[in-house]
């Protein structure tokens, strides 16, 4: 079988290809890709614009993986938590992913899916534009450190001699994970909607 | 004046190089800060035994700048947020550093003056040692998200087309950063602790 002379591109493949460079390295470049890739550095700008926009495909990707719609009759509050359990596990996919996504404005409409609909029941809830704002901001942070910590050693914190009587304690009730990271992360969960209860107008 | 013919080299230094190629490519090599310093990567290993210590002078490096001791009739939930709002504004610096951070156990000294003040607080306002760790664990992510949030452009989401009327009522009382994300985070800090306060015994 001959080979094609020219290996077939698309912002998919680009995608992929950055992502995996993130997965391993924490970063990509363009150069790195088309290497990668065993093509040209200029023609990847036949597909993308350039770093920003690989980063926002990257974003899309993961987003998609967030399914939005829910049921007629749920609750604020459980969209907020079905939400967040989504996004969290989506974004643990990808750890390395999470600064570089944070350090860009959105512009993926795909991302605002997600958006909206928190927004949606936020507002629902009875905040102000301006809490609304807030409120899912928290919820970003909170989901994005909780990908993070999804995605750390079975050992968080090692047996110190460091550690004090309440830590030590702390410590001892600590199990493998993921159930560490998912009981920590429904406990927050939980925090985080007992607090809008009583913020919510 | 003749050239030492041997670099002096330090943890210190060592640690310093790791960390400014942390924040411009969102990770560090042996052999490249062995050539920014320039020295051979063996000499590395006289001062840190690899990769994973320099981790770890790193997280003791942004752990010294949080001020752990209080006032002595501050109340528990008064020291939970006085310490997120330090630990934030610390680990805001280096924001690509998080993911290197929360990949790798926590044995540093240094790290644990501020959890064990966490662990002493949550145990003061009644929590379980299994609540306390899942406390401090979900204190942990909201606030390593904030330093990734506090990092983020001005605008962090466009105003797109894609966003819905709620969303778009959201991100019209928006202000430029710093104020956004403080905002957002003194927001959140408010709800974690509301809602501790309904969880607590």
């Amino acid at each position: 079988m001959p080979r094609p002379s020219q290996p077939i591109l698309s912002t998919a493949i680009i995608t992929t290809a950055a992502l995996r460079a993130v997965d391993a390295a924490g970063d990509f470049t363009m150069p790195g890709i088309a290497e990668k890739l065993g093509v040209r550095p200029s023609s990847l700008y036949n597909h993308v614009s350039g770093r920003a926009e690989i980063i926002e495909l990257m974003r899309g990707h993961v987003m998609a993986e967030v399914s939005v719609p829910g049921e007629r009759d749920e609750r604020w509050s459980e969209t907020v938590t079905r939400l967040a359990r989504e996004y969290r596990r989506s974004y643990a996919k990808h750890p390395r992913l999470i600064p570089l996504l944070t350090s860009q404005t959105v512009r993926t409409g795909v991302a605002f899916a997600m958006y909206n609909a928190l927004a949606q029941a936020f507002s629902d809830g009875g905040f102000t534009p301006a809490d609304v704002l807030a409120a899912i901001t928290t919820l970003d942070s909170f989901v994005l450190g909780s990908a993070l910590d999804l995605a750390a050693p079975e050992e968080v914190w090692a047996q110190v001699d460091e550690a004090n009587d309440a830590m030590r304690a702390a410590l001892a009730t600590s199990v493998p994970n993921p159930a560490r990271a998912d009981t920590a992360f429904e406990f927050g969960l939980q925090t985080l909607v007992a607090g809008w209860l009583t913020q919510a107008q």
